[in-house]
């Protein structure tokens, strides 16, 4: 019998990647992990998602990190097909369902990882229950549009939001021979950019043969008397229109799952998600963490909480929360905002604040833009790129930066968000010293180009 | 008549660079600009060559950015095929002669600025100048040696060097039908890198059918009767070979061109390049600037100065000269040793410090080395992706990073220049948001994933 016990909830990157590193901290005499996750699979790559539906990954598997049975070889005690559907703070047990059997009970715990990940904010809307109408949070998710996909007559495809999960939806559905149109009710696509970097998206897919219509607010996917999708209606600036559909896929983002924690009385922020000290604790509860899609996390540029669900914050957050479990110490700092994505060739990133963001906290700042190439003009396969700068007036601070362009665009953002976390100016990132051949970058990298023109506007701004 | 007149040595990045930079600030009425370049060509991307040569750049003229006559249009009195012979710095004069006319002047300065650039470093051996045998450092070079490429009866080209130019050029020859055989001097091609990951580099050039050999110091080219170039004779550990060559590309690295400099008694580092303070200026000359291929520069790592002729460099120096001399104020702070080149699809990079640098200063440090891939694993492309990193000892200071990889490998160093550049610890870079998707990066950057095992290894040295 373990002198104590570990109750994870959820078992995908933050959940698995807590209880793993816990693991490797403390034995199965020191410590029992129960690791309970509603699905069928672990420790997958949602985000490889879009490119499993677009055929460029071949086999659902390949998207798997570690299998349940994995998981249990190196004792951990994950069960799957079960969910949990209480949280008891007070007592330190959860309650949890066997969705096979049914059969319902506690479990006690020591210490407990909230890992519940994030659910699709879904249009309520009628019709939206219709079974060609998918999200595609979860492998099962995936697996159920593809059988879809496979099965309906039509070529027609609507994807409802234009976010990384839209656009990177609309190139697979696009990949699998659909004429897509993309319903957006934002300005531009890509609302994680400044609307004038979001335009340059839309360009692209149009030139991609991706419809995509801004300014739409879906009011109802519209079915036949078979029950099968027909159409997403969607009011407009100019009145309401129906788009044909033979499959609608909801890119329209994620929110926290985090009714069991608000239902426990746990702390939650602005945007629903856990709240938590930088050790992952979440606030409040010494034995209780909480990592993943399911919390806010700090913002450095900002300095407020953020919701940023992505997988590669959830990774990090559970190797702090099984650092900290296990008797390490491991904390995390925050994030700057970075993202990257892609539709076909064109990239796009983004890191710290918009000019939205910026203007919300009361930072004053200019904003350039530049145009350049990610190799040097002369070699093959130099193509332009778009970089957007924002730096903070009189102190000259890098505030936040995006890209949008075709091959080495999107990846170039990390030199923002190291500089960034450095807190470092403009000017002082017009001397980095980043790599330069002609196959990789002008002479002057793009990012300095943009350097540059900043210090300058920084200067003109100061008078 | 202008008040004051700016003489430039040297019509490649950083000369040009400054006088282009000094008429923005200041009209010809204020400042009269001559420049005098030997070579016929002006601001032309010396590091294209390798492009040209092996026919990935069609067209010579692609790698100038600006034609002497473009420079004259905007005031500056370029006036090619002229050498300066000889720097007065008492009277404030240069001596020029007209190579073609063969005519010698002196032309007083106000300013000047020395940007002589570098020149190669070829082995002083019997048959060297032979006139199959060629440097690649001029645009004249590349035009020269690609008549003789296409003269030539044979195939066989013998590379004497393996570092940048050395890979990039048997790269350049392959392309153009050449059997490619490396002489290289060290233990492995690129000394740039530490000789473990030259190692990887070496094996590459291997599999690309490029012939290295490791341990070469060449003593002869050999000529036939005809005075044509037959084979390089190189002294190996085993003894003397005649490595076959109908024609023979000299990489052997260059050295600053400051033989002007050094009779005109100005101060030149410990490898013959110039040395100025940070505007730029060379130490104990206030009129005097220099930059690009022809000075030193401060290593921020080392704390030491260094001899690093890069375009990047070159370009920034005269930006800031021209800024300086225009009656601006701008300087180079230094530089981490980024660097970034490719041979085919393999890619190479590094910053900071290799291994021998770190202890010549006194540095005590844990290496680590990691393999992982440029993209998710299961992302179509996925290719294996090699980081070693350097930290130091106790504070855990990141001290260095080299990477071997192919898509998406080289342009990874920015991250760790700009860490460098910030002074972060490994433990600090473990908590970097960089940007992840599945077709940029796995969830795990391999940046971060050396940095955690660079944290475990400082900790563990720590004991």
């Amino acid at each position: 019998m373990a002198a104590q016990r570990l109750v994870v909830i959820g078992g995908d990157a933050a959940g698995m990647s807590a209880a793993s590193q816990a693991r490797r901290f403390r034995g199965p005499e020191e410590l029992e992990i129960i690791a309970f996750e509603r699905g069928h699979f672990s420790s997958y790559s949602a985000c490889g998602i879009p490119y499993w539906v677009g055929g460029q990954v071949q086999d659902r598997d390949a998207l798997i990190a570690r299998t349940p049975a994995e998981h249990r070889e190196r004792g951990i005690g994950l069960r799957t097909r079960t969910e949990v559907t209480e949280i008891d703070v007070a007592r330190g047990r959860v309650r949890a369902r066997d969705l096979e059997s049914g059969t319902e009970g506690w479990t006690s715990y020591d210490q407990l990882v909230i890992a519940t990940g994030a659910r699709p904010a879904v249009p309520r809307v009628p019709g939206i229950g219709a079974p060609e109408v998918h999200g595609v949070q979860t492998l099962d998710d995936g697996q159920a549009l593809l059988d879809t996909l496979a099965a309906v007559p039509g070529r027609r495809a609507v994807v409802v939001g234009a976010g990384y999960i839209g656009v990177e939806m609309a190139e697979a559905l696009l990949n699998r021979g659909f004429e897509v149109t993309v319903l957006n009710r934002g300005e531009q696509p890509m609302s994680t950019l400044d609307p004038d970097m979001g335009r340059l998206v839309h360009t692209a897919m149009d030139g991609l043969g991706i419809t995509t219509v801004n300014g739409a607010e879906v009011t109802a996917v519209l079915t036949g008397p078979d029950g099968r999708v027909r159409a997403v209606r969607a009011r407009e600036a100019d009145g309401e229109r129906a788009y044909p559909a033979d499959v609608v896929v909801l890119g329209t983002g994620v929110e926290p799952h985090t009714t069991l924690a608000r239902a426990a009385g746990l702390p939650l922020g602005a945007s629903g998600g856990l709240l938590t000290d930088r050790a992952m604790r979440v606030r409040g509860h010494e034995n209780v963490y909480a990592g993943g899609d399911c919390v806010e996390v700090l913002d450095l540029v900002s300095g407020r909480e953020r919701y940023v669900p992505l997988g590669t914050h959830a990774n990090k957050h559970g190797q702090i929360i099984g650092a900290n479990i296990g008797g390490g110490y491991a904390t995390f700092p925050g994030v700057v905002g970075t993202a990257v994505s892609k539709v076909c060739d064109l990239e796009i990133a983004r890191t710290g604040l918009r000019e939205k963001d910026a203007a919300a906290v009361g930072l004053r700042f200019v904003t350039v833009t530049v145009e350049s190439t990610g190799r040097a003009g002369y070699y093959p396969g130099a193509a332009p790129m778009t970089v957007k700068m924002l730096a903070e007036l009189r102190t000259g601070r890098l505030l936040g930066v995006q890209i949008v362009g075709r091959d080495g665009a999107a990846k170039r953002v990390d030199v923002a968000a190291v500089a960034l976390t450095a807190g470092m100016t403009v000017e002082a990132m017009t001397a980095l010293d980043l790599g330069y051949a002609p196959p990789f970058s002008p002479v002057w990298d793009p990012i300095l180009i943009a350097a540059r023109k900043a210090v300058a506007a920084v200067r003109e701004a100061a008078g």
